[in-house]
């Protein structure tokens, strides 16, 4: 079949901390791993996107993919999507097949949640004086998580063995608390996450959202 | 092919709080969408698991599922695996089957950890003085999820359309906050939330479920 161009929505602009982690990476990373050209979309981060955008991305945010006439929305379904054109990215079958999936599902599920709020708490409610309270009952549990995917690694280069789709939402879900010493902890999980980040389609993903944004901040709503 | 019996790791008692929630619910309501016999295996929540379990459930949790020589972790893959031996589950193909797969990741990573915050605010932490602040701070959040949820059911029965695994996931992710009135704020997702509850599979699964509960709890570890 002929292979059509997809398309990636992303930001057009965000603040410093954001700048790395928003999840557009996920998809570009994958198309960077199986060398597939892409376009992107630039919307502005701090208006809301018009009514009709809500069809491609119910949640307002990015990325919205689209690949010829199919649209499809959340990075966890978008790297499965990719990962079923590419066996570079899953296998396609069998306990390899599944293995990447459970660990794809584990680090969007199991894992992220928990970054979310030491994130919420660090953050976005930085000076609540709440907020120290808050993350300290927060720590134990991603401790606890960050201990499980630790053992895990243990003797393993990747989540499934090989690398996969499971490996990109795990690397970029553990970079959403990289303002903190945490991942640094466990060795096996530093080492997997920095030889994640060696990747060259990392950093060729993580140069081109760079890229993207501009450098001043676009009007607000 | 014959037709193996699938297993899944369950807890032999949950304290009143949790009952109707521990997450298979969600693989028990898929096995009895599709009417395919299932056996459980129960497990104390009060101590560790042995050792063993990790390589079946890396975060040491239920449900675990065995499916002859296949083993899954995570109840979002266990779902796409289930779904993807049956069409009454997921569709084969194309937008339909994308569709179906994306609304699944979004209630697994953008609404359950919302969610899980308000648990842990209302529930495990409902005695502490800054809970009522850190509530306050994801109620609003939470609301927005739920809003987008609900303007995305708008017209429609099922999240994608005819029923499918994503409604087994969203259905019992909402369920997570059913001891607050946040839900039935919104209409079309109240009435969504009771349509998948009055199905007959998913009333056998939990009534399953229940029923497997001993009337005491287990020694702690």
């Amino acid at each position: 079949m002929t292979q059509t161009t997809p398309v990636v929505t992303a930001f057009e602009w965000v603040p410093e901390f954001a700048r790395g982690l928003v999840r557009d990476l996920r998809v570009r990373w994958a198309l960077e791993e199986i060398g597939r050209a892409y376009d992107t979309e630039l919307l502005n981060a701090r208006a809301p996107r018009p009514e009709e955008y809500l069809a491609r991305q119910p949640f307002d945010q990015v990325p919205a993919f689209t690949d010829g006439d199919l649209q499809i929305f959340e990075t966890g379904a978008i790297l499965l999507y990719l990962g079923e054109q590419d066996e570079r990215l899953l296998p396609a079958e069998g306990q390899a097949r599944w293995d990447s999936i459970a660990w794809l599902f584990a680090a969007l599920n199991s894992v992220e949640p928990v970054m979310g709020r030491i994130v919420a708490y660090d953050i976005f409610n930085k000076d609540a004086d709440w907020a120290p309270a808050a993350r300290e009952s927060a720590v134990g549990l991603c401790k606890q998580k960050l201990g499980r995917v630790n053992h895990a690694l243990a003797g393993k280069e990747w989540l499934a063995g090989r690398f996969s789709i499971a490996d990109i939402a795990m690397v970029t879900v553990l970079n959403n608390i990289r303002h903190t010493d945490l991942v640094a902890e466990y060795p096996s999980l530093a080492a997997y996450k920095a030889r994640g980040e060696a990747r060259p389609a990392y950093k060729r993903a993580l140069d081109a959202q760079l890229a993207d944004f501009k450098a001043e901040a676009p009007q607000a709503a």
